[in-house]
């Protein structure tokens, strides 16, 4: 277990030995635990390691060159200058929520961006000013087109927020893929089979073997076939096609570090005002009343408890605030290493118990 | 095969004979059409004769009544009146399209409306301003939240649209469920099983069973499990709780007659322009090339082509508007019946081959 802030205040050291500065570490720190803090732990520092990876080797610009494209009353355009992901991304759903205060609905478009981290991140922000927050990403290609054998698109995650009143708010993060392409290599690491329905193999049939279906060339099957294939087509519209950032294939995986610059990852952020639509509090009773619906739901044979979205990971939330993050000891030493390298000495360490 | 024209015009006189003006009459037509032509015939004139049906049962308002409630440069919300469905739906997303040219992106939200057809009809309404269009709908409960065996949540369609430049436009339209109850129906009026994973029995148990899966209390199965739950709650909040529409299980189902007045049904509509943010033409020319990567995608085995959303749809239309629209038989026996009993005398009648 580490606390909350001795890691954050190592994330943002081992940023600021990079040449970035401090305020910008701090986002980036922020988005980063925001995800360790709710066992989103593929988007926390298991990521962050990959981030300075990339800054280590000059793929990700140390310079905060963030600019403004377009901009009017309603709408932004942002140019994330291949700077770490959070930053330009927290600049635009922060105008996406000015934009909404004053005229109901703020939207910003974030172009050639580092990966921003967990998508709930940014939508929650609109949550505080009692508003509806949305944002999409796309990804580098990890599944076909219906009926294809080529990764052509990615996964293409959103998250959708809204506040309640007397319950925690519905916080909706979701990738268009049945499952997360790590889940398919945590898989093969543990010597097991996946369900027929996770992924296929190169040649686009259905397999059970976790090495055919995603390193061998395999690609993630969407939700609901065909129709998980058009959202995450039509969030590929949203967030490469219309930011004027990467698409389709042209989306740069994280963890490659053979191309020489940006991943090219867009973004789509949206702010709904909810006070002059409806009144924030007449809002937040029919969401209670929503919430108490689903939760009072009889359950199935074995289970305990109907779960909203964005329940869990605030149960998480509470017991690793109070207790700690439990971080794998290999990442521990991705972490450390990356401090020794810059001179840090005051490294993390993971207390036995 | 009837021509759309001969249907078009007895939906019409249908409908005026019902005391529905003329103009709302053309629109609810051309919102009925539009499925038929396209293949969406669920949501054809097979719907329109419940609309009839419920109309001579007094259970939606002969007025057009349609309010504004509530009204900004960006955003309006609308009251349906319990007004045939398709009418004020036309009225919301025309205003987000309006507010739209104006701002670059506008808000319409319906409440208290009756079923409004299929959701592409009002999404592919921004194409030929060059916009975005996104709508979605609440519908009666249908499915169980993860873990359940109670219908409380409708499968909640939505649809996207966005023009492309030589190519058709992309046109998603989908529902949260795997499948329509419709297509589990079919199965058991044909003595099929279904498919594990299409829905549920009423104990929450999977079930191969075309009668427990519905019918005998079961429930429509989302997408990708939790996933589509919480989507189809997503779009709950979007078009019940924030529109001030039924929301839950107090939507009601198109086919129950018991209960008086209004269905309840909310939807919304967004429309965005495109040319303030990035110019018609180059968005074209990038939808265009996103279009070709994915129709060019290799095929799996026995897969002849690779289909971008929207495309089925458009082919079916080219052929039904030359040939005319296959309907079957009974549907032309129930519309023949609601013409009789108000005098109507040049029935439907589908010719011989």
């Amino acid at each position: 277990m580490i606390t909350k802030e001795k890691l954050e205040a190592y994330c943002i050291k081992l940023l600021v030995s990079r040449g970035i500065n401090r305020g910008d570490a701090k986002i980036t720190a922020d988005a980063i635990l925001y995800a360790d803090l709710r066992g989103i732990d593929s988007h926390g520092v298991m990521r962050f390691v990959t981030y300075l990876q990339r800054l280590d080797q000059g793929l990700i610009s140390r310079e905060n060159n963030i600019t403004t494209v377009t901009e009017s009353d309603t709408f932004a355009v942002i140019d994330g200058g291949n700077y770490i992901g959070p930053v330009a991304a927290k600049v635009a759903m922060d105008k996406a929520i000015e934009k909404a205060k004053k005229n109901v609905v703020g939207i910003a478009l974030v172009r050639n961006n580092h990966h921003y981290g967990a998508c709930s991140y940014y939508s929650s922000m609109a949550l505080k000013h009692d508003m509806i927050g949305f944002t999409a990403s796309n990804t580098a290609p990890l599944m076909a087109p219906t009926g294809g054998k080529k990764r052509l698109i990615g996964n293409n995650p959103f998250s959708f927020a809204a506040p309640a009143g007397k319950y925690n708010p519905f916080i909706l993060d979701m990738a268009c893929s049945v499952v997360a392409a790590g889940k398919i290599l945590l898989a093969e690491k543990n010597g097991k089979t996946i369900p027929i329905g996770w992924a296929l193999d190169k040649e686009g049939k259905p397999t059970e073997s976790p090495y055919e279906g995603f390193e061998g060339g395999g690609m993630l099957l969407p939700i609901g076939e065909h129709k998980g294939y058009g959202m995450a087509v039509m969030l590929d519209i949203l967030s490469g096609v219309l930011t004027g950032s990467a698409f389709g294939t042209e989306v740069k995986a994280i963890k490659d570090f053979s191309g020489k610059g940006s991943l090219g990852t867009g973004h789509f952020m949206a702010a709904l005002n909810i006070e002059p639509i409806l009144g924030v509090q007449f809002f937040k009773n029919r969401m209670d009343q929503l919430i108490e619906e689903i939760k009072s739901c009889p359950t199935a044979e074995d289970v305990d408890e109907i779960m909203i979205p964005g329940e869990i990971s605030q149960r998480v939330y509470e017991e690793r605030i109070k207790q700690g993050i439990p971080i794998n000891r290999s990442i521990v030493n991705d972490l450390n290493e990356l401090g020794k390298i810059v001179g840090i000495d005051d490294l993390l360490y993971i207390a036995e118990k």
